[in-house]
């Protein structure tokens, strides 16, 4: 595979969507090909799950910790099966919001599970796949709060959990950022979103051009 | 947990629902608490995985291997968290179609997964929680196929599957019992309907009392 894997992780409100939508424009305008994708949901069999794990509701009741974190990594499963390795094999740039870091973060550091056992999981899910370069998009959980209040609609249930949760969320990140720092690159989600967008172009551009 | 949970395994038509409901109405006539119930599908969650899983065809597309395991994975959770354990804590007995040994002889000697790697994530997603005792329904493929198509009916994703998979399936499940025979009693699924109920309950009773 002779592709780049570049994801963007952060707690909800960091402004993933709109960098990962910015990087994918600069990248095409290199005339490079370029996927732009997500988990969960980037497959049909990934869009069914999302609904059921940020949906779901009443529909299918309480949802266990340890089949919350299966049905993450089946969704990871099919969609590294899917998307993002036959895009990597034909050289494309896959730029994906979410992947195995945010399994991590939430599933490990914010939940009751054992994160060695969740990484094992999401890896063996993803046959052993990591990205190239990991953006981590930083931001405290009480601005974090207060964008999600301003962008309005419903909470899902991720965004329902309380301070304490994204709190250990955002440490979670963290704590994988500083354990490898080759792969990560953080930048401060409080900065201007054109100044964001200009460190993570020269963060790309140096990998890239290696 | 002081309950008895007993599980029916086999290939498809080699008669678990008949023979669990059987034994379920034997216990239930002894005064026991019985909770029927089975994998995939034996919660709101699971029902919506089984419909995915045997039955998403153009819907969701091919699923990938891993992403299937996994699906199946999250049943159980769910399953075990929800009914089985609570089930077992107030002594009840559970009567299943289909649990762990299911997932390692279709996914694993059936498929190109890692067997052990399949069993590892299944003992994961249960907590650990294996059954008292385990009913092989044996029979082989061929007597198998002709039921399944007595019975008429559009043959779903995995019944649709060709004999040497069934046949590996076959083998799988009896190299489980051959190696777990305190746990496992199989009987030969071409007896009549009677006589295979007469053995079960023989074997049960026998648990039971101890």
């Amino acid at each position: 595979m002779s592709g780049t894997f570049i994801t963007l992780e952060g707690g909800d409100g960091a402004g993933k969507t709109t960098q990962a939508d910015m990087l994918g424009q600069w990248l095409d305008g290199r005339g490079l090909e370029v996927v732009r994708t997500r988990e969960p949901g980037g497959t049909r069999l990934g869009a069914e799950l999302r609904r059921l794990l940020l949906h779901g509701g009443d529909e299918i009741g309480d949802v266990d910790a340890r089949a919350e974190a299966l049905l993450y990594a089946a969704d990871r499963a099919q969609h590294v099966a899917k998307v993002v390795r036959p895009a990597l094999e034909r050289d494309a740039v896959v730029v994906q919001d979410r992947y195995i870091d945010s399994s991590l973060a939430y599933q490990g550091a914010g939940r009751v599970l054992d994160v060695e056992e969740v990484r094992r999981i999401s890896e063996w899910a993803a046959g052993g796949l990591w990205p190239h370069l990991t953006i981590l998009l930083d931001l405290d959980p009480e601005t974090s709060a207060g964008r999600r209040r301003a962008r309005g609609g419903s909470a899902d249930r991720l965004e329902a959990e309380d301070t304490a949760f994204h709190v250990a969320v955002r440490e979670g990140f963290r704590a994988l950022a500083a354990a490898d720092p080759h792969r990560y690159f953080t930048v401060d989600a409080t900065l201007p979103v054109d100044e964001i967008h200009t460190r993570i172009i020269g963060r790309v551009s140096g990998y890239l051009t290696r």
